[in-house]
């Protein structure tokens, strides 16, 4: 209940939640999870990836649908432009975590939400993957994101909401931290 | 001119991407790229992305069509998987991101490609979004990435394709090294 004597209505199940995660805790190995993607090169820059199933809770699982997703890069690099570039799915995906993560978190402190909206912004140079200076780095020299919420809370408790997303956030810890990525040719 | 004395025909505009390379070494102020996503929360964990405009060679530019991806959880975790985890997302971006790179490797050196399929799979210890153990760390343990390449090279040179393009690749770069991401609420 909050203060108004209701109850958040975000439409995350947070008992559900709660529930994995005593779950998880007596048994470790149904929390190890492989997510997967596979892409298909179609022509000049453009691909196609695939998303669909993924391993978790000890067996292969499912997605409700498959989901299709085509990557290009602009026509400003003498490209087609046939989807988003590479580097924006890693806006979408830390953009989607993030709001993810502020709703969960919301509903878990029983703070009803009526709108969220992220601005997310990359700056990149592009010398770096164009080799023309090997002390530009080929990725974002940083990320911005601007959270706009409208909640029935505080200042201070929507600044809380957005500090534990990110304290929690699977894509921000990702992009933050170094992650091993394992490259072979089969 | 390759070994049969042909050109290789993948798509990739190389001749264009050269040219932007000595552009830009002349105008390295034209090189500053920002990409940007926009995200709103939708219900429960799923958002609605979009990409649409992005600001580089010295001005504001935008893409042919505006993109849109929806972003959710999957059934296992109690939510209504109206669209790939935002770790997907991830994965999906640095498929695109190495992809794009070999066929524009393999056009610059010549090769002849016929199919790259590239399968893509991240371990995740849900314990740690879950807050289960804080030793546990919230992204990927890992990425491995698998290559099939079907070109008109030798082995050798297919794996040095594949090795130019993580070198080069800007997603590869973000995952692996640590980005600087700033949150802030408005």
């Amino acid at each position: 209940m909050n203060m108004k004597g209701t109850k958040a209505q975000n439409g995350v199940n947070v008992d559900a939640l709660l529930a994995a995660r005593e779950a998880l805790t007596a048994t470790p190995q149904a929390a190890q999870f492989r997510w997967r993607a596979t892409c298909d090169w179609v022509h000049g820059t453009h691909s196609r990836s695939t998303v669909d199933g993924f391993f978790g809770l000890g067996a292969e699982q499912k997605h409700r649908t498959t989901f299709k997703f085509e990557a290009d890069h602009p026509e400003v690099f003498a490209s087609d432009d046939h989807g988003a570039t590479p580097v924006e799915y890693v806006l979408v995906g830390l953009a989607g975590c993030l709001t993810a993560g502020v709703a969960s978190v919301a509903q878990n402190r029983n703070i009803q939400l009526r709108s969220v909206k992220a601005t997310l912004e990359g700056a990149m140079d592009l010398r770096g993957i164009l080799g023309v200076d090997a002390d530009v780095r080929n990725g974002f020299d940083g990320i911005k994101v601007r959270f706009e919420i409208d909640a029935d809370a505080s200042r201070e408790d929507i600044e809380a909401l957005v500090a534990q997303s990110q304290k929690r956030s699977a894509v921000f810890d990702i992009i933050t931290n170094p992650t091993n990525v394992a490259v072979e040719v089969k």
